[in-house]
Protein backbone atom coordinates (compact mmCIF):
# COMPACT_ATOMS: atom_id res chain seq x y z
CA UNK A 1 0.00 0.00 0.00
CA UNK A 2 0.90 3.59 -0.79
CA UNK A 3 1.77 6.18 2.20
CA UNK A 4 -2.05 7.65 2.13
CA UNK A 5 -3.26 4.43 2.71
CA UNK A 6 -1.57 3.44 5.35
CA UNK A 7 -2.57 6.69 6.89
CA UNK A 8 -5.93 5.88 6.10
CA UNK A 9 -5.99 2.35 8.04
CA UNK A 10 -4.30 3.45 10.74
CA UNK A 11 -5.71 6.76 11.08
CA UNK A 12 -2.53 8.39 11.67
CA UNK A 13 -1.59 11.71 9.56
CA UNK A 14 0.70 11.39 6.57
CA UNK A 15 2.77 14.37 8.58
CA UNK A 16 3.02 12.15 11.01
CA UNK A 17 3.87 8.68 9.88
CA UNK A 18 6.89 10.87 7.69
CA UNK A 19 8.33 11.81 11.56
CA UNK A 20 8.13 8.16 12.94
CA UNK A 21 10.08 7.17 9.35
CA UNK A 22 12.82 9.97 10.02
CA UNK A 23 12.84 9.50 13.46
CA UNK A 24 13.80 5.46 12.73
CA UNK A 25 10.82 4.25 14.75
CA UNK A 26 8.94 2.70 11.63
CA UNK A 27 11.33 1.05 9.32
CA UNK A 28 11.63 2.36 5.23
CA UNK A 29 9.06 1.63 2.99
CA UNK A 30 9.90 -0.36 -0.48
CA UNK A 31 11.16 2.00 -2.92
CA UNK A 32 9.13 1.81 -6.30
CA UNK A 33 9.95 5.14 -7.45
CA UNK A 34 11.75 8.49 -6.94
CA UNK A 35 8.94 9.73 -5.01
CA UNK A 36 7.27 6.59 -3.64
CA UNK A 37 7.39 4.10 -1.32
CA UNK A 38 5.32 0.85 -1.18
CA UNK A 39 3.90 -0.02 2.55
CA UNK A 40 2.97 -3.57 3.69
CA UNK A 41 1.17 -5.05 6.99
CA UNK A 42 3.82 -5.31 9.12
CA UNK A 43 4.92 -1.56 8.43
CA UNK A 44 0.89 -0.80 9.83
CA UNK A 45 0.94 -3.19 12.80
CA UNK A 46 4.37 -1.31 13.73
CA UNK A 47 2.30 2.15 13.07
CA UNK A 48 -0.56 1.03 15.84
CA UNK A 49 2.07 -0.29 18.49
CA UNK A 50 4.40 2.76 17.74
CA UNK A 51 1.08 4.63 18.18
CA UNK A 52 -0.04 3.02 21.12
CA UNK A 53 3.21 3.62 22.79
CA UNK A 54 3.22 7.45 22.14
CA UNK A 55 0.38 8.67 21.95
CA UNK A 56 -1.47 6.64 24.94
CA UNK A 57 1.00 5.45 26.79
CA UNK A 58 2.72 9.14 26.50
CA UNK A 59 6.22 7.32 26.05
CA UNK A 60 8.89 9.43 24.89
CA UNK A 61 10.34 9.06 21.80
CA UNK A 62 13.77 8.28 22.63
CA UNK A 63 12.43 5.45 24.98
CA UNK A 64 10.07 4.26 21.95
CA UNK A 65 13.16 4.03 19.44
CA UNK A 66 14.74 1.86 22.92
CA UNK A 67 11.54 -0.44 23.31
CA UNK A 68 11.48 -0.95 19.67
CA UNK A 69 15.39 -1.99 19.62
CA UNK A 70 14.87 -4.49 22.23
CA UNK A 71 11.85 -6.43 20.13
CA UNK A 72 14.28 -6.64 17.11
CA UNK A 73 17.91 -7.73 19.21
CA UNK A 74 18.10 -11.03 17.83
CA UNK A 75 20.90 -11.97 20.31
CA UNK A 76 18.30 -11.92 23.07
CA UNK A 77 15.78 -14.98 23.60
CA UNK A 78 12.85 -14.37 23.59
CA UNK A 79 11.72 -14.07 27.38
CA UNK A 80 14.75 -11.52 27.48
CA UNK A 81 13.75 -9.40 24.62
CA UNK A 82 10.33 -8.54 26.37
CA UNK A 83 12.05 -7.82 29.14
CA UNK A 84 14.50 -5.63 28.20
CA UNK A 85 11.36 -4.12 25.94
CA UNK A 86 9.14 -3.42 29.37
CA UNK A 87 11.90 -2.38 31.30
CA UNK A 88 12.66 0.63 28.41
CA UNK A 89 8.79 1.63 28.70
CA UNK A 90 8.54 5.16 31.45
CA UNK A 91 8.11 4.04 35.05
CA UNK A 92 7.38 7.59 36.80
CA UNK A 93 9.79 9.34 38.64
CA UNK A 94 13.16 8.14 39.93
CA UNK A 95 13.39 8.29 43.20
CA UNK A 96 15.03 11.19 44.44
CA UNK A 97 16.05 10.93 47.60
CA UNK A 98 18.15 8.32 49.65
CA UNK A 99 16.41 9.28 52.90
CA UNK A 100 15.10 7.15 56.11
CA UNK A 101 11.60 6.35 54.45
CA UNK A 102 13.78 5.67 51.09
CA UNK A 103 15.75 2.88 52.95
CA UNK A 104 12.37 1.81 55.28
CA UNK A 105 10.87 1.15 51.67
CA UNK A 106 13.19 -0.93 50.15
CA UNK A 107 13.56 -3.23 53.12
CA UNK A 108 9.22 -3.28 53.17
CA UNK A 109 9.45 -3.97 49.21
CA UNK A 110 12.86 -6.99 49.52
CA UNK A 111 10.48 -8.85 52.60
CA UNK A 112 7.36 -8.65 50.29
CA UNK A 113 8.95 -10.28 47.53
CA UNK A 114 10.81 -12.75 49.47
CA UNK A 115 7.66 -13.50 51.24
CA UNK A 116 5.62 -14.16 47.92
CA UNK A 117 9.14 -16.23 46.94
CA UNK A 118 9.54 -13.96 43.53
CA UNK A 119 12.88 -15.00 42.73
CA UNK A 120 13.16 -13.31 39.28
CA UNK A 121 11.98 -10.44 40.92
CA UNK A 122 14.65 -10.40 44.18
CA UNK A 123 17.30 -11.38 41.82
CA UNK A 124 17.02 -8.63 38.92
CA UNK A 125 16.01 -5.72 41.83
CA UNK A 126 18.92 -3.36 41.11
CA UNK A 127 18.26 -3.28 38.17
CA UNK A 128 14.60 -3.33 37.58
CA UNK A 129 12.64 -0.17 36.56
CA UNK A 130 9.46 -1.39 37.86
CA UNK A 131 11.35 -2.26 41.37
CA UNK A 132 12.66 1.07 41.61
CA UNK A 133 9.23 2.19 40.72
CA UNK A 134 7.72 -0.02 43.95
CA UNK A 135 10.28 1.43 46.10
CA UNK A 136 9.48 5.16 44.71
CA UNK A 137 5.78 4.60 45.76
CA UNK A 138 6.11 3.02 48.98
CA UNK A 139 8.35 5.91 50.33
CA UNK A 140 6.54 8.58 49.19
CA UNK A 141 2.98 6.88 50.78
CA UNK A 142 5.54 6.86 54.27
CA UNK A 143 6.10 10.36 53.44
CA UNK A 144 2.81 11.87 53.33
CA UNK A 145 1.97 9.95 56.30
CA UNK A 146 0.73 6.78 54.61
CA UNK A 147 3.01 4.28 56.15
CA UNK A 148 2.69 1.12 54.50
CA UNK A 149 4.15 -2.42 55.50
CA UNK A 150 4.64 -5.57 53.72
CA UNK A 151 0.90 -6.88 54.72
CA UNK A 152 -0.41 -4.03 53.38
CA UNK A 153 1.05 -4.49 50.12
CA UNK A 154 0.51 -7.92 49.59
CA UNK A 155 -3.04 -7.80 48.35
CA UNK A 156 -1.95 -6.12 45.98
CA UNK A 157 0.61 -8.03 45.03
CA UNK A 158 -1.83 -10.64 44.70
CA UNK A 159 -3.35 -8.80 42.07
CA UNK A 160 -0.43 -7.75 40.71
CA UNK A 161 0.19 -11.34 40.18
CA UNK A 162 -3.56 -12.23 39.10
CA UNK A 163 -3.06 -9.45 36.30
CA UNK A 164 0.12 -10.37 34.78
CA UNK A 165 -1.47 -13.76 34.41
CA UNK A 166 -4.23 -12.33 32.35
CA UNK A 167 -1.95 -10.18 30.26
CA UNK A 168 0.40 -13.59 29.25
CA UNK A 169 -3.07 -15.47 28.61
CA UNK A 170 -3.65 -12.14 26.25
CA UNK A 171 -0.38 -12.20 24.58
CA UNK A 172 -0.04 -15.99 24.48
CA UNK A 173 -3.02 -15.58 21.87
CA UNK A 174 -1.11 -14.50 18.75
CA UNK A 175 0.82 -17.00 17.00
CA UNK A 176 4.34 -15.72 15.94
CA UNK A 177 6.52 -15.10 18.72
CA UNK A 178 7.10 -11.56 16.87
CA UNK A 179 3.72 -10.39 17.19
CA UNK A 180 3.41 -11.92 20.69
CA UNK A 181 6.48 -9.45 21.69
CA UNK A 182 4.82 -6.41 20.03
CA UNK A 183 1.41 -7.66 21.82
CA UNK A 184 3.37 -7.94 25.22
CA UNK A 185 4.40 -3.99 25.25
CA UNK A 186 1.37 -2.32 23.83
CA UNK A 187 -0.80 -4.12 26.14
CA UNK A 188 1.31 -3.19 29.06
CA UNK A 189 0.72 0.09 28.35
CA UNK A 190 -2.83 -0.05 27.11
CA UNK A 191 -4.24 -1.94 30.18
CA UNK A 192 -2.88 0.77 32.49
CA UNK A 193 -6.02 2.84 32.13
CA UNK A 194 -8.36 -0.43 31.96
CA UNK A 195 -7.37 -1.42 34.63
CA UNK A 196 -7.34 2.31 37.00
CA UNK A 197 -10.82 2.76 35.81
CA UNK A 198 -12.36 -0.57 36.89
CA UNK A 199 -10.52 -0.33 40.23
CA UNK A 200 -12.03 3.72 40.57
CA UNK A 201 -15.47 1.49 39.22
CA UNK A 202 -15.38 -1.18 42.04
CA UNK A 203 -14.69 1.41 44.61
CA UNK A 204 -17.98 2.81 44.20
CA UNK A 205 -19.58 -0.11 43.77
CA UNK A 206 -18.19 -1.64 47.26
CA UNK A 207 -18.42 1.99 48.71
CA UNK A 208 -22.21 1.64 47.89
CA UNK A 209 -22.30 -1.84 49.18
CA UNK A 210 -21.08 -0.77 52.90
CA UNK A 211 -21.88 2.83 53.36
CA UNK A 212 -24.55 3.66 50.99
CA UNK A 213 -28.27 3.80 51.30
CA UNK A 214 -29.32 0.90 49.96
CA UNK A 215 -31.58 2.66 47.31
CA UNK A 216 -29.49 2.05 44.40
CA UNK A 217 -29.48 -1.86 45.40
CA UNK A 218 -33.01 -2.16 46.56
CA UNK B 1 3.14 25.93 65.10
CA UNK B 2 4.57 28.67 62.16
CA UNK B 3 4.85 28.37 58.89
CA UNK B 4 8.55 27.70 58.85
CA UNK B 5 7.30 24.59 61.13
CA UNK B 6 4.84 23.65 58.41
CA UNK B 7 6.92 23.86 56.10
CA UNK B 8 9.96 21.40 58.38
CA UNK B 9 7.25 19.04 59.19
CA UNK B 10 5.69 18.66 55.83
CA UNK B 11 9.07 18.77 53.75
CA UNK B 12 6.58 21.63 51.51
CA UNK B 13 8.81 25.38 50.75
CA UNK B 14 7.16 27.78 52.61
CA UNK B 15 7.12 29.23 49.28
CA UNK B 16 4.86 26.77 47.80
CA UNK B 17 3.16 26.39 51.31
CA UNK B 18 2.17 30.49 50.25
CA UNK B 19 0.62 29.46 46.96
CA UNK B 20 -1.57 26.98 48.55
CA UNK B 21 -2.86 29.29 51.15
CA UNK B 22 -3.59 32.13 48.28
CA UNK B 23 -5.08 29.26 45.46
CA UNK B 24 -7.57 28.10 48.86
CA UNK B 25 -5.96 24.70 49.16
CA UNK B 26 -5.03 24.79 52.77
CA UNK B 27 -7.23 27.01 54.98
CA UNK B 28 -5.56 29.94 56.57
CA UNK B 29 -3.59 29.83 59.86
CA UNK B 30 -5.23 31.30 63.23
CA UNK B 31 -4.14 35.02 62.95
CA UNK B 32 -1.68 35.75 66.01
CA UNK B 33 0.00 39.22 64.96
CA UNK B 34 0.01 41.29 61.61
CA UNK B 35 2.38 39.18 59.95
CA UNK B 36 2.03 35.53 61.89
CA UNK B 37 -0.19 32.64 61.95
CA UNK B 38 -0.31 29.77 63.76
CA UNK B 39 -1.25 26.71 62.14
CA UNK B 40 -2.15 22.85 64.05
CA UNK B 41 -2.51 19.13 63.02
CA UNK B 42 -5.43 19.63 60.26
CA UNK B 43 -3.36 21.94 58.35
CA UNK B 44 -0.27 19.56 58.37
CA UNK B 45 -3.02 16.66 57.28
CA UNK B 46 -4.15 18.69 54.77
CA UNK B 47 -0.93 19.85 53.02
CA UNK B 48 0.10 15.96 53.01
CA UNK B 49 -3.03 15.37 50.76
CA UNK B 50 -2.59 18.77 48.57
CA UNK B 51 1.13 17.59 48.23
CA UNK B 52 -0.22 13.62 47.41
CA UNK B 53 -2.47 15.28 44.82
CA UNK B 54 -0.93 17.92 43.04
CA UNK B 55 2.98 16.41 43.17
CA UNK B 56 2.19 12.74 42.71
CA UNK B 57 -1.08 11.88 40.84
CA UNK B 58 -0.26 15.17 39.01
CA UNK B 59 -3.96 16.75 39.43
CA UNK B 60 -3.87 20.44 38.29
CA UNK B 61 -4.82 22.95 40.63
CA UNK B 62 -8.30 23.80 40.46
CA UNK B 63 -9.37 19.42 39.67
CA UNK B 64 -7.57 19.71 43.42
CA UNK B 65 -9.97 22.44 44.64
CA UNK B 66 -12.71 20.51 43.71
CA UNK B 67 -11.70 17.79 45.42
CA UNK B 68 -11.44 19.47 48.45
CA UNK B 69 -14.50 21.38 48.58
CA UNK B 70 -16.25 17.86 47.68
CA UNK B 71 -14.84 16.17 51.00
CA UNK B 72 -15.83 19.10 53.07
CA UNK B 73 -19.41 19.50 51.55
CA UNK B 74 -21.93 19.16 54.66
CA UNK B 75 -24.55 18.42 52.66
CA UNK B 76 -23.36 15.23 51.53
CA UNK B 77 -23.39 12.10 53.08
CA UNK B 78 -20.32 10.30 53.41
CA UNK B 79 -20.50 7.33 50.69
CA UNK B 80 -21.68 10.84 48.58
CA UNK B 81 -18.46 12.84 49.42
CA UNK B 82 -16.11 10.30 48.51
CA UNK B 83 -17.65 9.43 45.60
CA UNK B 84 -18.10 13.12 44.70
CA UNK B 85 -14.21 13.77 45.60
CA UNK B 86 -13.09 10.50 44.04
CA UNK B 87 -14.79 11.67 40.69
CA UNK B 88 -12.99 15.31 40.71
CA UNK B 89 -9.52 13.29 40.34
CA UNK B 90 -8.03 13.55 36.53
CA UNK B 91 -9.26 10.34 34.66
CA UNK B 92 -7.12 10.38 31.49
CA UNK B 93 -8.12 11.22 28.28
CA UNK B 94 -12.14 12.36 27.48
CA UNK B 95 -13.05 10.19 24.56
CA UNK B 96 -12.63 11.96 21.09
CA UNK B 97 -14.50 10.15 18.53
CA UNK B 98 -18.07 8.74 18.87
CA UNK B 99 -17.13 6.20 15.48
CA UNK B 100 -18.21 2.83 15.84
CA UNK B 101 -15.18 1.73 18.00
CA UNK B 102 -16.63 3.65 20.55
CA UNK B 103 -20.18 2.36 20.49
CA UNK B 104 -18.49 -1.07 20.80
CA UNK B 105 -16.52 -0.18 23.42
CA UNK B 106 -19.80 0.75 25.16
CA UNK B 107 -22.16 -2.53 24.63
CA UNK B 108 -18.76 -4.46 25.54
CA UNK B 109 -18.37 -2.00 29.17
CA UNK B 110 -22.13 -2.43 29.88
CA UNK B 111 -22.47 -6.25 29.33
CA UNK B 112 -19.47 -6.46 31.53
CA UNK B 113 -20.92 -4.31 33.81
CA UNK B 114 -24.32 -6.09 33.85
CA UNK B 115 -22.31 -9.41 34.06
CA UNK B 116 -20.65 -8.71 37.20
CA UNK B 117 -23.89 -6.90 38.82
CA UNK B 118 -22.04 -3.69 39.49
CA UNK B 119 -25.71 -1.86 39.85
CA UNK B 120 -24.28 1.40 41.56
CA UNK B 121 -22.15 1.35 38.12
CA UNK B 122 -24.55 0.56 35.60
CA UNK B 123 -27.02 3.08 37.53
CA UNK B 124 -24.16 6.20 37.10
CA UNK B 125 -22.71 5.06 33.66
CA UNK B 126 -23.68 8.47 31.96
CA UNK B 127 -21.85 10.63 34.79
CA UNK B 128 -19.37 8.50 35.61
CA UNK B 129 -15.99 9.91 34.72
CA UNK B 130 -14.48 6.06 34.99
CA UNK B 131 -16.82 4.95 33.45
CA UNK B 132 -15.93 7.16 30.39
CA UNK B 133 -12.61 6.36 31.14
CA UNK B 134 -13.00 2.17 30.77
CA UNK B 135 -15.07 3.15 27.39
CA UNK B 136 -12.33 5.39 25.89
CA UNK B 137 -9.53 2.91 26.86
CA UNK B 138 -11.36 -0.21 25.29
CA UNK B 139 -11.85 1.89 22.08
CA UNK B 140 -8.12 2.62 22.40
CA UNK B 141 -7.52 -0.72 22.06
CA UNK B 142 -9.98 -1.50 19.27
CA UNK B 143 -8.49 1.16 17.18
CA UNK B 144 -4.82 -0.44 17.85
CA UNK B 145 -5.95 -3.83 16.33
CA UNK B 146 -6.23 -5.22 19.76
CA UNK B 147 -10.18 -6.08 20.11
CA UNK B 148 -11.29 -6.82 23.60
CA UNK B 149 -14.47 -9.39 24.60
CA UNK B 150 -16.15 -8.69 27.96
CA UNK B 151 -14.39 -12.00 28.68
CA UNK B 152 -10.86 -10.35 27.54
CA UNK B 153 -11.86 -7.86 30.45
CA UNK B 154 -13.49 -9.72 32.95
CA UNK B 155 -10.02 -11.26 34.80
CA UNK B 156 -9.45 -7.36 35.14
CA UNK B 157 -12.67 -6.61 36.40
CA UNK B 158 -12.26 -9.29 38.99
CA UNK B 159 -8.64 -7.59 40.54
CA UNK B 160 -10.44 -4.09 40.14
CA UNK B 161 -12.99 -5.45 42.69
CA UNK B 162 -9.94 -7.24 44.78
CA UNK B 163 -8.15 -3.62 44.69
CA UNK B 164 -11.50 -2.00 45.85
CA UNK B 165 -11.97 -3.92 48.93
CA UNK B 166 -7.99 -3.54 49.83
CA UNK B 167 -8.52 0.09 49.40
CA UNK B 168 -11.55 0.32 51.51
CA UNK B 169 -9.43 -2.16 54.37
CA UNK B 170 -6.93 0.33 54.94
CA UNK B 171 -9.24 3.67 54.69
CA UNK B 172 -11.49 2.09 57.23
CA UNK B 173 -8.31 1.86 59.59
CA UNK B 174 -8.41 5.73 60.13
CA UNK B 175 -11.31 6.29 62.82
CA UNK B 176 -12.78 9.69 62.10
CA UNK B 177 -14.95 9.70 58.98
CA UNK B 178 -12.70 13.08 57.74
CA UNK B 179 -9.41 11.29 58.01
CA UNK B 180 -11.00 7.95 55.70
CA UNK B 181 -11.94 10.90 53.54
CA UNK B 182 -8.90 11.83 52.85
CA UNK B 183 -7.39 8.67 53.38
CA UNK B 184 -9.24 7.33 50.06
CA UNK B 185 -8.26 10.43 47.73
CA UNK B 186 -4.87 10.21 48.89
CA UNK B 187 -4.49 6.38 48.53
CA UNK B 188 -6.46 6.24 45.19
CA UNK B 189 -3.94 8.49 44.19
CA UNK B 190 -0.98 7.18 45.77
CA UNK B 191 -1.75 3.39 45.23
CA UNK B 192 -1.91 3.59 41.62
CA UNK B 193 2.05 3.39 40.97
CA UNK B 194 2.18 0.76 43.60
CA UNK B 195 -0.27 -1.07 41.60
CA UNK B 196 1.15 -0.86 37.95
CA UNK B 197 5.02 -1.61 39.22
CA UNK B 198 3.91 -4.80 41.37
CA UNK B 199 1.83 -5.80 38.11
CA UNK B 200 5.10 -5.17 35.88
CA UNK B 201 7.79 -7.30 38.17
CA UNK B 202 4.45 -9.68 38.47
CA UNK B 203 5.01 -9.93 34.33
CA UNK B 204 8.75 -10.46 34.59
CA UNK B 205 7.95 -12.95 37.54
CA UNK B 206 5.39 -14.98 35.43
CA UNK B 207 7.37 -14.49 32.10
CA UNK B 208 10.63 -15.99 33.39
CA UNK B 209 8.10 -18.81 34.57
CA UNK B 210 6.61 -19.87 31.42
CA UNK B 211 9.67 -18.74 28.90
CA UNK B 212 12.55 -18.75 31.08
CA UNK B 213 15.85 -20.63 31.32
CA UNK B 214 15.17 -22.14 34.71
CA UNK B 215 18.57 -20.56 35.39
CA UNK B 216 16.94 -17.86 38.20
CA UNK B 217 15.12 -20.47 39.82
CA UNK B 218 17.28 -23.78 39.81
Amino acid sequence: MRLAELSRRSGVPTATIKYYLREGLLPAGHRVSATQAEYDEAHLQRLRLVRALIQVGRVPITSAREVLTALEDDSLDHNSRLGTAVWALPHGPEPTEEDAAAQEARRTVDALLAGLGWANAQEYADESPAYRMLVTAVATLSRLGYPCAVDDLAPYARSGHQLAVADLDLIERYESPDRQLEAAVALTVLYEPVLLSLRRIAQAEESNRRYGQGSTRA
